[in-house]
C-alpha cells in the first residue's frame, strides 16, 4: 500500500472515525486511500475555517479527535483561526496537510509556502513526514499527540510524493501519557483555604465543567461553602436543572471585577485565573480583588478531576448532596422581540439533551442566568475570541451527537464568517435550529469603543460597525445553501418559528430582527 | 495625538488612501483616528480574506498599496490565504494588525496569539512597535517597503498601548530602494540568444506585462522572431486587440510541454522559468525541454522593463513596428450554455477598458486564446493558488478604477470561499458583472484525479468533489447580500442576462449553469 493508504488505515486503527475536509490536489491520493479503505467517514466543509470548526464541536462532543484533510498552506491558513479557537478550548485535532512532492518545492510553484509556519502558531505538534515508509508511525504519533489531555492540535504535513510512493504498514498509534495527579501539599493548601472561613472561589476549567467533576466541585461547595466559578467561555459545560450550577464570570470588566470583588481565595483547577478578554486604557487585566490569594491545583495539562477527587477525600465531603439548578420555566414571553425574550423563549422551550453552541456575542451577554434554569442541556462557547466558530461548531457537534438536537444561537457578524457552513449542514442533515440574533451590526464594537476611552463612534466607525448598507437577507443565504427559514420580527412569531425549527429534522434558519 | 493617530496620518502622508478593513476592540483607536481624521476611505470586508483580496485587487489597478486593518492574530490568519496570493502576484499592502496592550499579553486572555508567527509566512516585511512614540517611524517603513519593487507585504503590529498613549508627529515615508538595473553581460547573453536563429522565448512576468514593457518586448520580438511568454497566472496583463499579445504557459503540463518543446533559448524577465503547478508521479516539473538554455535578464526585484530597454537598445528595435493582436468578434454563439459560449459572448460583449478578474479554473482553460482579440482590457488573475479571489480581487478593482467595468469570470467552488464579498460589492456599489460557472462540482479535482494516476474517483471522492447535494442557489445566495442576479441555462439567456449586468450600474450576478 502507498503512504497515504498507510496513513489513512493508521488514522482508522487509532480511534479516528470522521475526516472533515476540503481536498486539492496535491490531497487525491489520501483521498484515493479513503476510497479503497472507506474507512472514514468524509464531510466536506466549503472553506476551511468550516472544516477546522467542524472538527473541534466534533470532539467536544465525541470526546475523541476527528481528523481533517488541508490543501496545502492557503487551505490551511484558511483554517487557521478556528484552530486557534480549537487550541484554546483544549480541543484535540489531526491535522493532515498536503504539500508539493518534496522535489517540486524548489521551483516555487504558486501554492508553494511554509506549511510549518503557517501551522505552529496553533498547533501543539508539527512534523512534515519526508518518506513514504514514515508516514504511517508519524501519523499514530499526531493520533498520541491530539489525544493528550486535554487535547492537542497535531499538524502532520504529507508532501505528494510521501503520499504516493511505497509505504509501511497501519501503525497503531502509541498511548498518550496520561495526566499527572497534583501533588499532595497543592491538596494541602486548598483544604487550608477552604476550611479558613473566608470566601473561597474554585475556578474550573476544561473537563471539570462535566461529570464526574461537577459533581465532586459541588460537594467540595456543599461541605465548605467555596463559590464555583468558569472562564466566561469554555469548551464544553454540562448544565441545566438538575446539574450542578457554575458562574461563568461575566465578559464586561466591571461586572467581572464586582461579582468576584470580596474573594479571598481563588482555587484555580486549570491554570488560569480570571482575566479580562482585552485590557481597556485605566481598567484592570486581573480580574480578582487585590490580596486574593489565588492556588492552582492542577494545571490544564495535569488530572483536574483527579484534583477534586483528591479533594473531596481530604475534605471528607463524599457524602455531601449538593444542591443542583433547579428547573426554571419562564413564561413563554410576548410583544417586541430582544435578546431576553428570545432568552426567555430559548430557556423554556429547549429540548432536554440539547447541545447549545453560543456565539451571541452581545445578544447573549445575559443568556447565562437566563438559561440556568432550562432543561439539562450542553453549553459550547467560542474559546479564543475568533469570530465564526459558532455554525461550525454546531454542525461538528451535529456529527458527533446525531441524536441530540443543536441550538445555534449565533450572532449574525460573525455568522457570516463561515456562512458556508449551512451548505453542509444541508447536505449532512444536520438537526440543528439556528437563531441569527439579526441587529444588523457588529454591535459589540460600539460598547468597545467607549468601553476604550472613546465617546462616541464617529461617522466612519459606525460605517464600519454597522451591518446594514443592505440589511443582511438571512432566509435567502440560507436557502441559496439549501437551508429552510424564516424572519420574524416580534416574539410571538420568534416562539412559531423557533417551534418549528425544533420540530424539523435537519437544519433550520430563524432570523430573528432585534 | 496618540500613537493611532499619528500612525493613520504616516499612512496618508505616505499616499495610502484606502483601508479595508474588519476591525475589532483592539483596532478602536484606530478606528477613532480614522473618525477624526477622516483621512482614508474604510471599506468593510465581512471576513478578512475579503479585505486582504480586495487590498491586492486595488494595488493590481491602483499601482499603490492600500492598507488593511485586522483584528489581531485570528483576523489576519482569516486574511492569510488571499495575502498568500498578493505575495505571488508581487502586490504591494501594509497590513495594521491590532494586538492585546503589551503588558496584557502575560495574562493569556483568549485572543492572545503568535501574531509574529502568523504574519511571517505571507509578510516580506513584520514589525511590532512596542512603544507609541515609535509608530509612526515603523508605519513610514511599513509604506516603504510595501512601495519597493515589484510591492512587498508589510505587516505592522499595533498593541492597544501603543495606539492609545502619545505619539510621536507623522513621518514621511522614506523612498523606496529603485529596483537595481540588469548588469552589462546579462544584456549580451540576452542578445547572443536572440540572434542565433534558434527557437528562443521571452518569459515576461510582473509590470513588464503592461506598457511600457509589452511594446518593447514586442519590438525585440519583431526584430528577432522570440516568442512573447507570460505564466499560466499573473497579477495583470494588459491586453486585447490593438495590444501585443503574449501567450500564458498552458496549466495542464503535457500542453505545456507540448507548447515549448521546441525551444532553444528561455530569457526570464523575472527570476522563473516555467513550473507545473502541481507535482504529479511521473511528470516533469520543469516545463522546458531538456538541454533549453534559460538565462534571466532581471530578477523579480530588478527592474525588468529597464533591461528590456536596454536589450532594445543593443539590438537596435527602436524603430521596429510589432505586430498587435487583431479585433476578433466571434459571432455570439446559440444552443447548450458551454464554457466556449461563455468564452464566445464575454469576447464578443467585453466592453472597452474592462477589468477582467479570471478566477474560472477548470471552466475557463480555453479563455486565454479565446478572449484574445477582445476589444483592449486588463485581466487579473490568481497568482498564489489559493482559492477564494475572485470576488475580493474584483471588488478591490473596483474601488480602485471605479470608471471601468469589471467582469468576474468565477468558478462556483472558489467564489463561496469569499462569498461574503457579495455583501461588499451591494454597499460599495461596485461596477461588476460576476459570471458564476455553475457546473455543481470542484470540476477541476476530477481531472486532477486522474493526472494524478488515480483512475477515476470512488464513491467518497465523488462525494467531496461535488457541490450538489444541494445545488447551489447563486441568485439567492445574491439576494440575501443585496445583489441582484439571474440564473441561466442556454446560451441565449445568458447572453442576454450578460448584457443586462453590463448595463447594471452596480454588481449583478449571473449563475450559468453549465
Amino acid at each position: 500500500m502507498n503512504g497515504a493508504e498507510s496513513l489513512v488505515r493508521t488514522l482508522k486503527l487509532g480511534g479516528i472515525d470522521v475526516c472533515f475536509t476540503n481536498p486539492g490536489t496535491s490531497e487525491m491520493h489520501f483521498m484515493a486511500a479513503l476510497d479503497r479503505t472507506d474507512a472514514l467517514r468524509c464531510v466536506l466543509g466549503l472553506q476551511e475555517n468550516v472544516v477546522t470548526g467542524m472538527a473541534d464541536g466534533y470532539a467536544r462532543m465525541a470526546d475523541k479527535p476527528a481528523a481533517t484533510l488541508l490543501h496545502l498552506g492557503p487551505g490551511l491558513a484558511n483554517g487557521l483561526s478556528n484552530l486557534h479557537n480549537a487550541s484554546k478550548a483544549g480541543t484535540g485535532i489531526v491535522n493532515i496537510v498536503g504539500d508539493h512532492a518534496t522535489y517540486h518545492l524548489e521551483y516555487n510553484a504558486p501554492l508553494t509556502s511554509d506549511i510549518e509556519g503557517i501551522a505552529r502558531p496553533v498547533s501543539d505538534w508539527v512534523r512534515t513526514s519526508p518518506v513514504s515508509e514514515g508516514i504511517a508511525a508519524d501519523g499514530a504519533e499526531a493520533i498520541r499527540q491530539a489525544n493528550t489531555h486535554p487535547g492537542r492540535i497535531a499538524t502532520l504535513i504529507l508532501p505528494g510524493d510521501t503520499a504516493w510512493n511505497e509505504g509501511a504498514e497501519p501503525v497503531p498509534a502509541p498511548k498518550p501519557n496520561a495526566p499527572a495527579a497534583p501533588s499532595a501539599d497543592k491538596i494541602e493548601g486548598a483544604v487550608k483555604a477552604l476550611s479558613s472561613g473566608k470566601p473561597t472561589g474554585i475556578f474550573l476549567k476544561g473537563p471539570t465543567l462535566r461529570e464526574p467533576g461537577l459533581t465532586l466541585a459541588g460537594k467540595i461547595a456543599a461541605r465548605t461553602g467555596a463559590r464555583l466559578y468558569a472562564p466566561t467561555s469554555n469548551a464544553r459545560i454540562d448544565r441545566g436543572a438538575g446539574r450542578i450550577a457554575v458562574e461563568r464570570v461575566p465578559y464586561v470588566v466591571e461586572l467581572a471585577v464586582e461579582r468576584l470583588s470580596d474573594l479571598e481565595h481563588m482555587i484555580g483547577i486549570g491554570d488560569a485565573e480570571p482575566v479580562a478578554f482585552f485590557a481597556y486604557p485605566n481598567k484592570p487585566s486581573r480580574i480578582l480583588p487585590d490580596g486574593c490569594n489565588v492556588q492552582h491545583l492542577a494545571t490544564e495539562e495535569e488530572d483536574g478531576t483527579r484534583a477534586l477527587e483528591m479533594l473531596v477525600d481530604a475534605l471528607d465531603a463524599h457524602n455531601e448532596t449538593p444542591p443542583v439548578a433547579e428547573r426554571r420555566e419562564p413564561e413563554l414571553p410576548a410583544g417586541e422581540l430582544t435578546q431576553d425574550t428570545i432568552a426567555a423563549a430559548v430557556s423554556n422551550l429547549l429540548p432536554e439533551n440539547a447541545i447549545v453552541v453560543d456565539e451571541s456575542v452581545s445578544s447573549g451577554r445575559q443568556l447565562n442566568w437566563q438559561t440556568a434554569g432550562a432543561l439539562p442541556h450542553s453549553w459550547l462557547s467560542i474559546c479564543g475570541g475568533a469570530i465564526g466558530i459558532g455554525l461550525p461548531l454546531a454542525a461538528g457537534a451535529g456529527i458527533a451527537s446525531p441524536d441530540r438536537k443543536i441550538v445555534g444561537l449565533q450572532a449574525d457578524g460573525s455568522a457570516m464568517y463561515t456562512v458556508q457552513t449551512l451548505w453542509t449542514m444541508a447536505r449532512e442533515n444536520i438537526d440543528a435550529t439556528i437563531v441569527i440574533y439579526a441587529n444588523r451590526a457588529y454591535r459589540i464594537l460600539q460598547g468597545e469603543m467607549t468601553a476604550m476611552g472613546v465617546r462616541e463612534p464617529g461617522r466612519v466607525a459606525k460605517d464600519m460597525f454597522g451591518l446594514d448598507r443592505p440589511d443582511l437577507d438571512w432566509v435567502s443565504i440560507a436557502k441559496g445553501m439549501g437551508v429552510e427559514g424564516e424572519k420574524v420580527e416580534e416574539t410571538e412569531s420568534f416562539i412559531d418559528a423557533f417551534q418549528r425549527g425544533l420540530a424539523t429534522d435537519g437544519p433550520y434558519v430563524v432570523e430573528a430582527v432585534i
